[in-house]
Formats: structure tokens, C-alpha cells, sequence
């Protein structure tokens, strides 16, 4: 793993990184249906596969490499935290690749599946249309049959990430249609796989199939990340192929989006932290102004009080974030190769719960963690050369695309909360309890002083969800309408939670004399920090949860 | 005042609105020298000076008509809304003004005001240097007494506002410099009038000064606003004249700094009224999703419990910030006019403490409201045509210049809160007590709901305030590392204030029958908002203030 991740650091840095900027001052453009992706990509997307890269955590099977989840994710934060805009290439491919995985029929797995894990085709995943956002209910995209059992799709899908791209020889479009007999709603809708070139049987491509990319956003950030305007069907009808049972698209696409929402939650990892690594080292040479103590002249403002504070907060906040990501994904192969079936479930339960906790609260983090970055900065900040703000432009979208914070904190509420009464609240609830037990254990007044402020966080936390529980059962309007407080509460009880297990291996590894003592040892400072400038908001929160919709629910 | 009004909103709304998008897509370009501003920002500004609009709180002896500064705030704001990029112009010439009325002989007022009052001419306000952003002790442009009594200017200057431009026949270049035998430091820092081209005694222009504009920065927002490198004294050396006594440059401008960082707040309350009035026009005509509570389908977005929420968020707080501000501005008038010397001083004291506040509070709500707007309108709100990213974008230099918000926080701090030790404090206290027994006295149970939490927001403040002075004593470090969080509490709260007044008003006028009821109605809903959603963060903020310094404070 060690090997693995090394290697990782060394392409994102080398390879991703500088092309960063490139990306974003020169973006994307569409000529002739094709869209150029900037100077250097071709080359770097050429690199990553010969790396074997987009393989690490698909099945064998299917020529992947079987990593636990838990490598791969990490892997991610690199490539997402070095170029976001590149990043989401792979992301979206790997989310097409686990919906075939998922859902397909043994056929299109073995003629589509091993070209996209192994990256020599992309995928993409094609949901929203211009009068649907994030109400798939309305879509409209249909699907007719063929004589030969295919498919002709007709419509159009917008916000399609790397829709359109000249990176990969193929591109296997994901896209959600209906039935000439489907069922209105949601219920009605299934899957398709639409290839951008048709694959003879052989496996060599054939045909250019009926779709194509009728314009790119002019977008905030992630320039480089072709954001297209896909038509389907504008002659005679894009060959497409179902996926799995008629009307299930949906569902499959529920089971994919649990892993394309903690990818997002990482890439708000991942942009915080970039943000905080370049802002510690503006901090660090920028020199300016004196100690505000000894009136010493010409330090760096890493010295000044504020600038220092704001440091801690990213940091806090992102490793925070980290953990508890980690920490879920751990859970997820947990989940899928626990030897235990009550492990496995019980996992299962968690990741659940806590996957829009991962999305919405890390990226809201992320934000404001390259919100920060820029105000470390100052002028320089607000100044597009120096990178910080371009960290912030590309940051905007991730509490928007694969459900908006709003639609985490509603699934959260309603669907893992409410649904199930409080049952998977009350496996983590107890996971945290158990962690808050070994703290108080440890004979350490430093540690020790974790505790109290720890426990509060979490008694806030579970009396608020509840109250909600109660609540929701004769006023949903009211309870949803402080969802996403509620989801912020959790996130930051989470995060204190995470630097409760941070405390403890700190103090295992301070016990034994292994690893970097000074490392431990600030651990144990950055949780004090936490729990003091983060931690602190859960009382408040819960208030708001508690008397926020009062009169202000939709029901009330 | 209410004509004056109507026609501002006028020019706003017809004139600056629709340059606002052109602005920021063309922003500015440097040719030769010169400095190219949008299409159609010329004629903004001629219909501007022909509608006397940048005369109108200048004092009537140098052509201005005189108003108020709290008439003049609210026209202001407007610009601001409209087009932030081009309202930065006024802004700097009338903070120029500001500073030549306070400092300037009397020959130097009579040849130079009237023109730079009229908006014939534009000033600007030369601090930084490269080597010194916030830290204008270390400033090195210089200044060499010349024979005939002026002086030669030579440094370079950056991130200078409207530092050169086609707007008008000259501009007044106000510039930081020191004399030769200046003493080191910030006492050693003379204040110089440098115009771009000469004035004759006649008033006509004369030869072209020594300074130019070396370039103009590439920025995240406000494009149409240029912001130059200035280089002065390139050659023989650019004239200047001083301004007042030497060695007290610094000491000028931070008379006018305290209207300038208002003007900065008010800057951060227009941008989250523009975020604001946009995204609910979006959430009111956007078509999306089912009813959470009754299923019934295609409802405006406006209906979702969590999009109303943000609305109610965003309302709420610009409005609390506004009314502050209003406030403070009408604090200013009567530290200038009254008739009782008690009551000046008394409003001056209130004024300079709260200053910092309106500046520091009411930017980061400007940032927060255009990030929220931004969210409103989801995916539309990542695409840029849509135009709320650029309020994002031009959002985020108002916590910067004029003093970061980590400045504001340590000005509120060490200079107006442990320096006259809580003498300003109490001041302010006494004013919020008398508004919250006013409530307390009415005999209505919703407004009476209101006294509870208002008061608990009030007693957090105080005793972290209190706290402050008596550690600010021993462990100055350690007070100063939560000085950012003490400035968010003091803005919180004096938003909780300022809608307890705006209860009382509504209150008021229902029980004279007069104004609007719905609107007196909805105010006090707001109110209670308020109290919920955000003076809630009171209780956290005092937490941090008083504990989350203990390890890591400066001297600690």
C-alpha cells in the first residue's frame, strides 16, 4: 500500500499538478462536435492509463486490480487534490464501470466492461435534462425498441461531465430513459449504456452512433472538465442497449450514486486540502508586519494570531473530514468482504447513514477551506495568478453536482434517519460511544480534557436527531426545513468524534515510542483545537434544529 | 430624501444594472498607458456626474449639496448592488475628497476639491507597496523636497482602485510617502497629492505628471474595476504636494480609512441584497420537483423547505447587516451635527466601535449570501451566464481590502475595546438594554418570544467582551488569536439588536394602523428567524472566544 501510495504522490504531483492552471486558463472548447481538452491532457490521460491507475479498486474479472476501496480512495484524494478538473474523468468512468457491474447482463459486461476499467474507454453518466435538475421525475428522454432488441434513444441531457472528449477511443454513455409503456414518475425510467462509437462483435468499433455534444458550459471553475450539452437521437435515434430490468434504471443508479457521492465528498477533502497546503506556505514566506507580542519587525504572516488561526481551521476541519471519509470507506469493504454477514450488514447500515454526511458536510468544508486559503492571501488571494482563488471557483460545484447539500441533508433526514426510526443512528451513536469509553480510560489530563467537550457534541447530536425522529412523525415540513442544519450538526459531531479516535492512536503510538512523537503530540493539540472552534457550533446547531421551524415549516 | 431615493433606484436599476454582466466580461484593458474601462461605462459615468450623483453628501462650500451621510449611504448602496466594479470609483474619489477636506491647506482645497467633489476629476488612495500589504510601516515610496516647495514622489504602489482610467479630464493620486528624514516606521509617513496631469493656477491642465500605470491586475471579480500597478517617478520624479503636516500621512488617513472601511461594509451588504434579490427571483420562477409535504408535482423551487430556508438566511442577515449600518451611518451625522458636544462624542465613540464591525461582519455576510445565491440556483448557479457566480467572484475582495477581516477584528480588539478599557463597550450595551426592556414592555406574547433569545445574545457578548479585557491584560497573544471570532459574535449580535428595533418599528406602526401590516407582520417572523438561524451562533462564538485560545495563543 505504502508502494502504491508513493507512486500515486509522484504522478499527481509531477504529472497533475502543473497542469492545473494550465486547465483552467485554457479550458475546454468545442469545434466541429469535438472538444479539445487543454495543452498537456492528451498526454497526461496517457500516462495515468499506462499506470494502470483507472484500474486499482475494479474486480479482477474484469482486468482490475481488486484494491480495497479504502486505497483507492486515498489514490483519489491525490489526482482530486492536484487537478480536480482531471479527476472527474476518472470518477465518472469508474461510476459508469460499477453500474454495469451492477446492473448489466453478462453479454455487455464482457464486450464494454474491461475497455472502461481499463481506461482505455470513458464513461459517462447522463441524468439531468434542462427541465429536470435534480427532479429525475420529469424526465423525458425516451427509449424505443428495435427489431433487433436494442433501443433508439431520443433527448437531451445537460450537465454531462466529460460528455464529449478526444481522451479515450470510445465513450460509453450512462443515460436514464423511458419506455414507450413505462409508468410516469420516477418509476418509469431505466437505464441505458449508449456508446459513442458502436462496438462490432469483435470488439472493434464500428459506426459513429447518433449522439453528440451541442455545446460545453461557460462554467465558474473546473474549466478543463467539458461540462456538455448532450443530444440524443437527432437523426435517426441513438443505438443504446438496456441495462438490466426495464424501469429499474433508477435504483441502479441510487446504488452507483452512494459511490459518486463519497467521490464528491472527497474531492472536498481534496480542494481543502490543497487549499490549506498552499496557503501554510504563502504563510510561511510571505513576510510581512511585526510580532504583535515582542513588536518584532518583518515576520512571516504565518506568525500573525489570525493567520495562524485560520491555518489550524482548515486543517482541523479537513483532516476532520478526512477521517470520518476514510473511515466510511473503510466500512464499505467492510460491507463488501466481511467473512460475517452481521459485520457486513451492520457496515452497510453506517455507510448508508453517514454517505450524505461524507458529501454534504466535507463539501461544504472544502469551500470554505478555499475560502480561507484566499483570505490567507489577502490581495494576492483575489489576484488569479497566485492559484488560490481558482481552488475556490472550482470548489463551488461540489455542494451542488450529485445531489446539493440540500439533497444530502433531506436524504439524511428522511431516508436514514426517519425511515428506519433511529436504528442506524443508534449504530453509530454507539460507535462513538465506545471511542468517548477508551478516551476517558486513558490516564492523561491532556487527553482527558477531550472528554467533556466530545460528549457534549454528542449529546447534542442524539437528542436533536430525536427530537427530529418525534417531530417528523406529525410535522415533516418543520423537520425538513432545518434538514440541512441538522446534517451540519452531524458532520461536525463526526468530526469531533474522528479526532476522538485520532487521540487515542496518538496516545497508543506516544505509549509504545513509535512513529513521530512531535506528530502525535500535535494531534493531540489539533483535537483541542477542534473541540474549542469547531466543535462548539454543535450546541448551536441543535438549537436551531430544536427551534428553527417552529413557524417556519412548510406544514406549520 | 424619498424623490432622491426614486431617482437613484432609477439610475441603478436602468443605467449600472445592465453594465454590471458587460463589466465584468470585457473588464479593463491597459493600451499604451492607458486604461481601457467596459463599453458603455463611459456614458454611465457622464449620466452619472450629470445627475450630480457624486456631490451629494459633499459639503455645500466646495459645490456639494450637503446631505446627510445617511441618505447618501442608502443611494450608495444602490450603485453598489447594481455594479459594484463601477461604484468603486465614487467610492475612492469621495474617500480622496474626504481626506483633502480634512487634511489639505486651503489653497489646495479651493484648486482641487470642487473639480474632484464634481466628479470631474477622480481620486484614488495609494498605500500599498509590494513588500507591504497591510503593513504600512513598511512602506518605502519616497518623497525629495523640491525648490519651489512641492516634492519629487518616486516607489511603485499596487493594487490601486481606478488608478488610471478614460472617466475623467484628471485624477488625484492621494499617495503614502516619506520624507527624507522621516523617522522609520509608521510615524515617519507623509500624505502627497499627486495629479495625473498638472493643474495650472488658472485650473487648466497642464503637463503630464511622472506616474503611469505599469499594468492592471487579472482578478477573480470586479473586472470592470481597474486595479493598477502604479509606478511613480519613473523618470525626473512625479510632483507632488504634501498634504497637512508631514509625518502625519498615516494619521489622515485614518479618519477617512473609517469611512472608507463603512463604505466597504455597506459593499457587502449590497452584493448580498443583489444575491439575494436574484436568487429569489430565480426560486420563485424555477419549476422543479413535487411538494415535499403534499406530492403535488412542479412546484417553484421556492417551495422546497431547505430553498426557503437559504432565502429566509439570506434576508435576514443582509437586513440585520443593513440595519447596522444605517445605523452606525446616522451615528456618523450626529457625531458631525448635533448640538450637544455629549451627544457627538457620544456617537463618535459608538461609531469608531462599531465601524470594524459593520466592515468586518457585513463583508463575510456579503460572501456568504452570494455563495448562498449561488446554491439557489444549483447547477445554473456554476454556469456563469447565469450571472450569481459573479457575485460570488466580486464578493470576495470585500473581506480583503480596506483591511482585512482579521484587521477588523484586531482594530475592534486591542483599539476599541481594551484600550479604553469597555468604555465604548458599555455605550453600546446601554443602548442594546434600553431596546430590549422596550420590548420586554409590550404586551404581545410573539414579540415578548423575541426578549429571550435576544437577551442570551446579548449576555454572551458581554461576557466574552468582558473576558477579553481582563486576559488582554496578562496574555495579549492569546486574546488576539480569537479576535476574529469575538468580531463575528459582536456582528451576530448586534444583528439580534438591531431586529429587536426593528420589532419595535413594526410594532409600532401596527398598533398606529400605518405602513404595510403584512410587511410589519413579516418582519417580526423574520425576527424570530434571526434568533434561530443565526443569533443561535451566539452561545458557540463565546465558547471559542472564551476557550479556544488556551493552548494556542500567541503567548501562550
Amino acid at each position: 500500500m505504502a508502494a502504491i501510495l508513493d507512486e500515486a504522490d509522484k504522478f499527481a504531483s509531477e504529472v497533475l499538478a502543473p497542469l492545473n492552471r494550465v486547465g483552467d486558463i485554457q479550458g475546454c472548447r468545442l469545434e466541429d462536435g469535438n472538444v479539445a481538452t487543454p495543452a498537456g491532457w492528451q498526454e497526461a490521460y496517457r500516462t495515468f492509463r499506462a499506470g494502470g491507475w483507472p484500474t486499482i479498486a475494479a474486480p479482477h474479472e474484469y482486468g482490475g486490480q481488486g484494491m480495497p476501496k479504502l486505497v483507492a480512495a486515498a489514490v483519489m484524494e491525490m489526482w482530486q487534490a492536484s487537478n480536480l478538473a482531471f479527476s472527474l474523468m476518472p470518477l465518472l468512468s469508474t461510476g459508469a464501470a460499477e453500474a454495469l457491474q451492477i446492473a448489466a447482463s453478462e453479454p455487455i459486461k464482457q464486450k464494454y466492461l474491461p475497455k472502461l476499467v481499463s481506461g482505455q474507454w470513458g464513461g459517462t453518466m447522463n441524468l439531468t435534462e434542462p427541465q429536470a435538475g435534480s427532479d429525475l421525475a420529469a424526465l423525458r428522454a425516451r427509449a424505443e425498441p428495435a427489431a433487433d432488441g436494442s433501443y433508439r434513444i431520443f433527448g437531451q441531457k445537460i450537465f454531462i461531465t466529460y460528455g464529449e472528449h478526444q481522451l479515450t477511443d470510445n465513450i460509453l454513455h450512462l443515460v436514464l430513459a423511458r419506455l414507450p409503456d413505462a409508468p410516469p414518475g420516477v418509476k418509469g425510467i431505466s437505464l441505458f449504456l449508449v456508446p459513442k462509437y458502436l462496438v462490432n462483435d469483435d470488439g472493434a468499433l464500428g459506426d459513429r452512433n447518433d449522439v453528440r455534444c451541442v455545446s460545453v458550459e461557460h462554467k465558474l471553475g473546473i474549466h478543463a472538465s467539458p461540462t456538455c450539452v448532450m443530444a440524443y437521437g437527432d437523426n435517426s435515434g441513438a443505438i443504446g442497449y438496456l441495462v438490466g430490468e426495464p424501469s429499474h434504471g433508477l435504483e441502479y443508479m441510487f446504488v452507483m450514486m452512494n459511490e459518486a457521492r463519497f467521490g464528491v465528498g472527497l474531492q472536498g477533502i481534496a480542494i481543502a486540502e490543497r487549499a490549506y497546503q498552499q496557503a501554510l506556505a504563502y504563510a510561511h514566506e510571505r513576510i510581512q508586519g511585526r510580532d504583535a507580542l515582542t513588536g518584532e519587525g518583518s515576520v512571516p504572516i504565518a506568525a500573525h494570531p489570525d493567520v495562524r488561526r485560520m491555518l489550524m481551521l482548515m486543517q482541523s476541519r479537513t483532516q476532520a473530514a478526512r477521517m470520518l471519509a476514510y473511515w466510511v470507506v473503510g466500512q464499505f469493504d467492510v460491507a463488501h468482504a466481511h467473512t460475517d454477514a452481521y459485520e457486513r450488514e451492520r457496515a452497510h447500515q453506517l455507510v448508508d447513514f453517514l454517505i450524505p454526511i461524507v458529501k454534504g458536510w466535507s463539501t461544504e468544508v472544502g469551500n470554505d477551506s478555499a475560502y480561507l486559503g484566499v483570505q490567507i492571501h489577502g490581495g494576492m488571494g483575489f489576484v488569479e495568478e497566485t492559484g488560490a482563488a481558482q481552488h475556490m471557483r472550482d470548489a463551488r460545484i461540489l455542494t451542488i453536482y450529485e445531489g446539493t447539500t440540500g439533497i444530502q441533508a433531506n436524504d439524511l433526514l428522511t431516508r436514514k434517519l426517519l425511515r428506519d426510526n433511529g436504528s442506524s443512528l443508534k449504530q453509530l451513536l454507539a460507535c462513538m460511544r465506545a471511542d468517548l469509553d477508551s478516551l476517558r480510560s486513558i490516564d492523561d489530563q491532556r487527553i482527558k480534557g477531550l472528554v467533556p467537550p466530545m460528549e457534549a457534541s454528542l449529546v447534542h447530536f442524539e437528542s436533536a436527531a430525536l427530537s427530529l425522529i418525534e417531530r417528523g412523525k406529525t410535522n415533516l415540513g418543520a423537520v425538513m426545513f432545518v434538514a440541512v442544519p441538522f446534517l451540519m450538526l452531524a458532520g461536525t459531531v463526526c468530526g469531533a468524534w474522528q479526532w476522538g479516535k485520532a487521540v487515542l492512536a496518538a496516545s497508543r503510538r506516544l505509549g509504545d515510542g513509535t512513529g513521530d512523537a512531535r506528530f502525535h503530540r500535535e494531534q493531540i493539540e489539533l483535537a483541542h483545537f477542534y473541540m474549542a472552534h469547531v466543535a462548539t457550533g454543535a450546541s448551536a446547531l441543535a438549537e436551531t434544529v430544536a427551534h428553527g421551524a417552529h413557524e417556519w415549516g412548510m406544514g406549520a
